[in-house]
């Protein structure tokens, strides 16, 4: 039932006691308030959260933004915790990243709506339907990629998707179509970027000889695995280790940091700028 | 070459507004400002570090305290960078810590004036001049440990001492000695608090099996190893490891957590309440 | 399709030699082995995978019995990878270690037989169902402990449960429940053994201040979470988190040590001894 | 007052038995042995530690490695752990790791003679000499680099050194180094390889946003950052984190992995082969 601002721009001097002030004239209780100053480059970041009477909480998340945007000269976005994100997973056949969103977000841990589940595959349908979950099956291939991603602006957009989620989706998403659709697409590398970009990075690392491997959650860009990176986790192998073993044992880190991942952006925690993120833990 | 102030206390809306405007209306800039609210124990903590034009600093730092104390109701504390803390170790026989410490000292990571080193034994004292560093040996036993607390007491004030360091420090200060003395101890525990409290951390782990060993750095309070915690750091063990390899392992551990608890407390970013501590790294 | 022999005992030179040998002679091919020495007890461990021919194997498997008891004098158990253990979990409302013990059976990384799921709530009968496990539901309160107790064992011995597995179970299994039934139960406990045995760890954490927090699976003895620790794994917290967060974060910490150390177990890869585990890995 | 025999070849059945009995047979009590095999490449590895009577052990030694060569097809390397190796440390102005190792072989916790301290710069020769070891600086620019090279091979001959370690020297050895000198080179890179190879990495990790940094132990090959890694840690960052940050934290991990790799290689425990390690640890 609160407010959250994300804000960032150029630095300058009492800030934070304006932003400050203007919540509490405006009858608003700061919960929460973060803030982060990149020195080298003089932007500052702020994330807050505040809560204020319901009746007139639109009114005021649209005059905040005004404030920030007209005299603080910020680039601004409020969210109403209110109106959750809209959420679509797109998968292809490995399913344990897909079962690992799911039910975090039927326990409330991830705070979203899941609303579709999008595939190039028919494999996860039945599974889905088990979940409740509406299963899109968009069949895709080098000379039906065009049409297939227009088919998926247009699903995405009538159910009015804010973020897209590709949990271990085996598909490149063209330029075009992030240039299109505009909005968010988080995806799970599962390797410690930049280490090892492109396919079967499992296999990389084995070949060389890497004592510790890693998954890497970021957001996606036109150029491959080079997005802002929202958030990676590493665990220690040895030379006991097949292949096999560092795929099993890369599948918990996948989950983990993916649904860090998704869970952070869902709370409004996320900034990107220079190719990166500031996190708001 | 900038002030820095800790402060806490009940929590209401509109103390950081009231905190920043104040800075700012005394021509401070403020370079960090990190904040944390208990909301179960309805407490408000912040550190908040700002430059300020050098000829007027000593008068604001007080001026600060007064605003905090008197007008937000605040405990408060306000530092000159300038004025590094001091510092006295205590060792015994053991050196890993002592060395490790020092060499931060003098490479400049840990930021305040080590003015002594203190041990009940001989042992550390040629290296110690070779550090240049004065060494005071005070043989400490059960009998004469009134005695030789006094001692330490008076080297402590006599050196102007704002925190001692207990680096494998093998004896147990009385609460005597901590209540009259009043200033802050911090020690390094070599187990992962509270398990294995007491002597023999190592034996005590290595007898139960544990897979996971750790050290952690408290302020010392009269509750053997019961004081506030400051860090710990754990390193995974397995049935191969012995006692040995325990204490070997353990001495890297000991070392990180106890100069990151050291370097923490000479920034000012540690608060503490409850036998608990806030910190703002 | 191999044999797989568990021994320990007391060493002596050339066991090594003798056992390799025996499998040699006996047209096996050693896959994998890995001894160990606990030099201050004087007790070797060694676990040894073979392929022999499938014809003879049941008998191979008894001879090599036999050879480690008499010719070597040690505590053996031979398994055969054909035969997998076949798994009892108990649950009672809390689901992500159930959920996440299905999956992972399901998709194969844990390779076992999941016969039945048994809990003192009827909660997750329904979820049991869509993934087809019959569900026995045995309530239980502290007139009723002694019964619930003797269904319970009814239910293991007509359904030759290997190994039961408390996956967040809240009710404490009594001494006598253990001694008759006499298989192996593994819980996970939601703190870093040994501290905060019992109830409410995570508020314990909460209360003591400790700055990781962990989570212990181990085998369950009569004495209250104190018997042999399979596994453990640790998450660095701070002043920020909640009591709530805790329990959040400690969710997979739970799910990943609590799976390890049924994995290890369903692969005969855990030895206990002297309330410890030697695991080979 | 044991021997350490590291080998390697073609995996077929029996080599357990095989070496096991030929140490029994002369009258050798294993100690430790511990064996590898990697499928894929169908290569087997073995370290293999035993005790023998010392009026003999030479002899046994060379009768050994024979025997593993001749009879078992082996690649083997026989060492006496009464003759350490004999170990030069390579620095140039950064005192870290310097201090690090050299405190490690002063407490026994590395066991080797440290024979040596050279430098392409005169900064460590006052501290070395403290540490009484003696220093050897050998100016370096690009037009003197292969006389330079010269004298170096020189020294390490003329000290009988066994390893060189390079503790964040910023000189790249040449590839007719390598090849002239043809012993082992240690080099600690400060980034996760194959992650940011080169100069600056912790500028580059800065650049790219990652979340974690790391340090890499690694032998020294033709091919610059890209030779067998030996160990590898990592430590978490975040948005707050400026360049000096991650220089600061990186050194304890640069400590401790270059500290774990000499230890490794300075015990036999590490087979190089396919330009990956297979450490027994």
């Amino acid at each position: 039932m609160s407010l959250v601002a994300l804000l960032y721009g150029k630095d300058r001097p009492g800030l934070v006691a304006e932003v400050s002030s203007w919540i509490l004239q405006h009858s608003g209780n700061i919960i929460h308030a973060d803030q982060h100053c990149d020195l080298q480059a003089g932007i500052f970041f702020q994330r807050v959260v505040w809560d204020c009477s319901i009746e007139n909480k639109p009114e005021i998340g649209k005059n905040f933004g005004l404030f920030a945007k007209n005299t603080l000269d910020m680039n601004v976005k409020v969210y109403d915790t209110n109106n959750p994100l809209r959420v679509a997973v797109m998968v292809s056949k490995t399913d344990h990243c897909f079962h690992d969103l799911v039910l975090r977000f039927k326990s409330g841990e991830l705070v979203g709506n899941l609303v579709s589940v999008i595939s190039n595959h028919p494999n996860l349908e039945k599974i889905s339907s088990q979940y409740k979950l509406p299963y899109y099956f968009i069949p895709i291939n080098s000379e039906s990629k065009k049409e297939a991603e227009s088919k998926l602006i247009r699903h995405l957009s009538s159910n009015r998707i804010d973020l897209l989620v590709l949990a271990r989706y085996m598909q490149i998403l063209s330029s075009n179509f992030l240039e299109d659709w505009g909005k968010s697409v988080i995806n799970i590398h599962h390797s410690f970027l930049p280490a090892f970009v492109g396919s079967k990075p499992y296999h990389q690392a084995y070949q060389r000889g890497v004592k510790i491997i890693g998954a890497t959650a970021h957001y996606v860009t036109k150029e491959l695995d080079a997005g802002p990176i929202i958030q990676q986790d590493v665990t220690r192998i040895n030379h006991r280790h097949s292949i096999d073993d560092l795929i099993c044992r890369g599948k918990d880190l996948e989950k983990i940091v993916l649904s860090k991942a998704v869970k952070w952006h869902l709370e409004h925690r996320i900034l990107t700028y220079n190719n990166k993120t500031v996190v708001f833990e």
